[in-house]
């Protein structure tokens, strides 16, 4: 599963970057039916899932990713699940928040999408 | 998405009880083709995911779920993500462990197995 570990870490590379610098650059990975559940929210769709991302209410964001893991999710398509647990710092706040997220990532073109993405702050 | 979240709920009220009183019964769950990713190590089919969980060296556990997100993770078969997290109690140790896990539930005739799970412990 080496390749798909690596497909795992581009793809979060690119995806936690942008959130951190550039969250409505975020819309073109998403589809007409992708869906994110944020914090038990469900939106559908591209346009209201960038919505929902780039409004959510801060001004400074930072992800570390600190596990990262993926399994092929089809017996017959190259589509994977990749699942994040990280911390995330918001803001000037000195504490970090702990995050869990998964990803369906489907393939497209050469590339993938998100059809799948479910985002949950971990409280202790 | 009324439906999946019952299914959801039940699928893991099963799990879960089925993980703390008796390891060995989640294998049925299990298919050939079946992935599970604990901690970072993968195992492949139903009888080296159950010798895994079996072996995992504590006596006595208990899992309290936190949160509950499910999606359909197809637009044609009725399969699904559901992704959990909550606290591990582990022996006679007062601290709960974070952790994360998720599933794609699989549907087969009439019922679901599990062809992905990550378990992952979220450390502070």
């Amino acid at each position: 599963m080496a390749d798909i570990q690596a497909i795992a870490k581009q793809f979060t590379d690119f995806y936690y970057t942008t959130f951190d610098t550039n969250r409505p650059g975020l819309q073109s990975l998403y589809r007409e039916h992708s869906m994110l559940t944020w914090e038990g929210q469900p939106f559908l769709g591209a346009p209201n899932i960038s919505e929902k991302i780039s409004s959510l209410p801060f001004e400074k964001v930072q992800h570390k990713v600190t596990t990262l893991d993926a399994q092929p999710s089809s017996p017959t398509v190259s589509s994977m699940i990749v699942s994040v647990t990280g911390l995330l710092l918001v803001d000037d706040s000195e504490n970090a928040l702990q995050f869990s997220q998964i990803f369906q990532l489907i393939p497209d073109g050469g590339s993938y999408y998100v059809y799948n993405d479910i985002f949950r702050l971990n409280y202790g």
